[in-house]
């Protein structure tokens, strides 16, 4: 089985790539070569299969047909401009994660016509909760219109579109999956809006200061890395029959308040660490986050087998078995 | 106030066309000029304005800006590959349809651009019903999502979200409109499969047979030529605060069975027009009808001031009085 990653060296798809590495097989079957794609050239150790890496632009129309070449069994598309440097680079937001996407369905659909149809690989597409717009109802079930208020949610909705129709048509074999927040989000603060509710888990768990800029009323859905991973590896292996034509799942996560996950922190480790959360109100922060969805239904994503997380506790639990060697500072 | 028409030639292109001409202006502005546009040179008579026609294809990504450099205030975008054409040509749906769309939006970004945000026209994006995709509710809300099974209605989802993108960005100031199925559609039978539900009230109406290839139970929502030039002018002059940030808007219409459109021939015109029908099962055009909307609330829509007729019998009447001379034979 060969497959390719594109956007391998980003959180997520670094590892998706380790974890293919360590099974050395996909749905059952081994995993014969790996090749990855990034803007810089990813790598992964440990695999007994052959692994390349290479730096590339995927909106660069050259590039798709060249990797599509090789016909992979299966294909990651992981690749995007984030939803900030989108809002702020229009055109570039629109060249990667716009045309990028269409370049590298093409380029199946390419194969597909050469193949007279006998090629059809599974096309794995990351979408994002993103693709939602308040208002929102209290649980946002699977019927919920998509109404973006970002560029990127725009971009990854049309992503949607784009590999319904083209599995409907029978050129590719597609399953887009809309990511939650991933929390327990290794790594350093960052800048993102969404940073928070990452810090003021993660650094507490290692002795550190973390700043909480909202209210502890805010409600948000998760589901960590692993969850991550392990809703791509389903993605990538599930029966395309038994998804139908809506080939696009919001995916299951853990929907709690800022309150209840500090109350997880609480029972996983201890009041040490919940008194090193700083509390530091922000009002951009608090506005921005106001338009993000709260809660989402999941059932289509539950009923065909994609599980997250069932609690804010586990989340945590998993981070420090993950990130952390099991250990708490 | 300056006007672009794209699409121009077609049905509705044309009468919307004729009405600009006849009212000499817009939302209560006199219209200064009309470009029309389409594959082929369309043309008006009767206005008192500068009326220009050419023919043009918009998958060309050097006619948009030479279209938008004019800054017409208001642009009709009716211009669309049609759905069974969109499914047997994906690659000339997708060029128009799609390409053709982000031309526009485009050239009216860099135009934007270019005067420093002060060019802003209203853009008006025919959208379509088939958006939506089976399985339906009952009736069809405004937050029902869009899974399309055509190509044209990916493509017609996708020039949505980029509508919203674009006016969310300040680029443009957009309106979409879902059209349902226009009825009574004038001219010769076709080979739509949509075609029947004209047929059957057009022919007879003339003293001419008609064949109705479904049962008359089934069910489906029309709107007149006359109130789709309606929505188009509405959409053209609508403030757009009111409108919100969700600007793609499921026009309203009639929600009959056939059994009631035939009632509704009956009391119009009588049994004589009735006895016309004929029917004639087709099991091919019956399936693709079950996979259609049957009914749309279109709540949003009503209450931003769009209206269709509110009877079979008014649309019926409509007909008559529009393509008929107000006689029937």
């Amino acid at each position: 089985m060969k497959v390719l990653a594109i956007g391998a060296a980003g959180m997520v798809g670094r590892k998706l790539c380790e974890r293919l590495a360590k099974d050395g097989k996909l749905g059952g079957k081994p995993v014969s070569a790996l090749h990855m794609v990034d803007v810089v050239a990813p790598s992964v150790a440990g695999a007994a299969f052959a692994v390349t890496g290479e730096a590339a632009d995927i909106s660069k129309p050259d590039l798709a047909p060249r990797l599509i070449a090789a016909r992979p069994d299966v294909i990651f598309h992981l690749a995007a401009i984030v939803s900030g440097e989108a809002e702020l680079d229009f055109d570039k937001g629109y060249a990667i994660n716009l045309d990028g996407t269409r370049h590298l369905l093409d380029a199946v659909r390419a194969e597909n016509l050469k193949a007279g149809g006998a090629y059809r690989p599974r096309f794995v597409f990351t979408s994002s909760v993103a693709v939602f717009g308040a208002p929102f109802p209290d649980g946002i079930h699977d019927d919920f219109h998509l109404t973006p208020l970002t560029s990127y949610g725009a971009q990854k909705a049309i992503g949607e579109l784009l590999l319904s129709d083209y599995t409907r048509k029978g050129f590719v074999d597609g399953v887009g999956i809309r990511l939650p927040t991933i929390c327990v989000r290794p790594g350093k603060p960052n800048a993102a809006a969404s940073g928070f509710f990452s810090n003021i888990i993660r650094e507490p768990l290692v002795g550190q200061k973390a700043i909480l800029p909202v209210p502890e009323t805010v409600r948000h859905t998760h589901a960590t890395p692993r969850a991550a991973v392990g809703f791509l590896l389903h993605a990538a292996t599930i029966d395309g029959e038994k998804v139908g034509p809506r080939r696009n799942l919001t995916m299951p996560g853990v929907s709690v308040t800022v309150g209840e996950q500090i109350e997880a922190l609480r029972r996983v480790a201890g009041e040490k660490a919940v008194a090193l959360i700083e509390r530091k109100p922000d009002e951009m922060i608090s506005r921005i986050v106001s338009g993000w969805p709260e809660k989402f239904v999941a059932q289509r994503a539950k009923d065909l087998g994609f599980a997250a997380e069932t609690s804010f506790d586990e989340i945590i639990r998993t981070h420090i078995q993950d990130e952390l060697g099991g250990k708490v500072a």
